[in-house]
């Protein structure tokens, strides 16, 4: 029953969020599903990276967080439309909570869509959300081994970003085997690194999605 | 249905809990469900902390992972018994896992037992594994933040261990504002801070461990 019920929410969802896909796609709006664990630097990338953006690309943030518009309201200072969703709870975004998002956003010449998901390596996984692809923002403070005990998480991404490599010498993280564990799990996943705090790789995040607007 | 069902599911551990709960403390064992974001340290705090124990103070420790025994072998190479659980998918641990884990733990003179949950800030919170208590390992590269931005899990814990302390003067993180969040979500809760890679604030980790045996 228990199967039956979660399978059913799932069918549910994914339906859901192919009809907020087209959607989307008809407006020529790419939309990224930004996960990764908690504190791993997934607003602090968005704040670096959205004022790098060319200034003819107009973009929106969508918030997901259990609790607390914090994040919203750091995006929000860089002049940029942003929808907090606090999910009271639940671990993951889901595509009705992400349509209600899109609703209090004006999509006129509205190029690309970063939607936060709830900082977590497990649950995001298994919810679409409308989204053209997934980004995984990994920090190296959380340690190399993150692809091969996370795999549900890291299989369905299209880029990993791998944050705060400012701290690489005062840790003991290794690149080699955490991109050998990211072949391991997901061979066609890009790899880019970098620092939201100095800076550090951003320009190639930039030319990234910038080659994958529509 | 869906709530119906999450709330049946959830009493059905309740009760499998209490059932652990009362057989560990009939034994005099002190259990520790272990919490925390991925990478926040949870391992290798567990590898620091137990060898400096009291030899007499004999400790186990069950590993849950969504995949790998990389946790548990990582503990075996300590010289304690240590028993894996892959929740194949699953965010959290529940009882019944914990229950089949216990089962091939030797109980016999046992002091303490450490279960190490799924890293995962949110989901872990709802279910009680029959644990005397509950240690989140926070770690301050993840952000002052996140007591407000995961209550459901800050609120349930007696200790957090501030982990990662030796990177502090390369972060912006203020532990003034993590403990302000903290008392505000769970005034209740001790904190303490350290390293597991340089050692420090062990010593102190030792003693509220030592402190609550029985």
């Amino acid at each position: 029953m228990k199967v039956n019920v979660m399978s059913d929410i799932l069918k549910a969802n994914d339906l859901l969020a192919r009809d907020i896909r087209e959607m989307l796609e008809r407006r020529r709006i790419v939309s990224w599903n930004v996960m990764g664990s908690p504190g791993s630097g997934k607003t602090s990338v968005l704040e670096k990276l959205i004022p790098l953006l060319p200034r003819t690309v107009k973009s929106a943030v969508i918030e997901g967080d259990l609790a607390t518009s914090r994040d919203a309201e750091r995006i929000a200072k860089i002049g940029i439309q942003t929808t907090q969703i606090n999910t009271r709870g639940a671990c993951h975004l889901d595509a009705a909570m992400v349509r209600s998002a899109i609703e209090r956003i004006e999509l006129d010449n509205l190029k690309l869509l970063f939607i936060e998901n709830v900082g977590n390596l497990v649950c995001p996984a298994e919810f679409a959300l409308g989204e053209t692809g997934r980004i995984i923002v990994s920090s190296i403070t959380e340690g190399d081994d993150k692809p091969i005990k996370y795999p549900s998480m890291f299989k369905t991404a299209q880029l990993v970003f791998l944050n705060k490599i400012d701290l690489l010498e005062q840790t003991d993280f290794s690149t080699a085997n955490f991109t050998k564990g990211l072949k391991r799990i997901n061979p066609k996943a890009e790899l880019l690194e970098g620092s939201a705090r100095d800076g550090k790789g951003m320009n190639e995040l930039v030319k990234w999605i910038v080659d994958r607007l529509l």
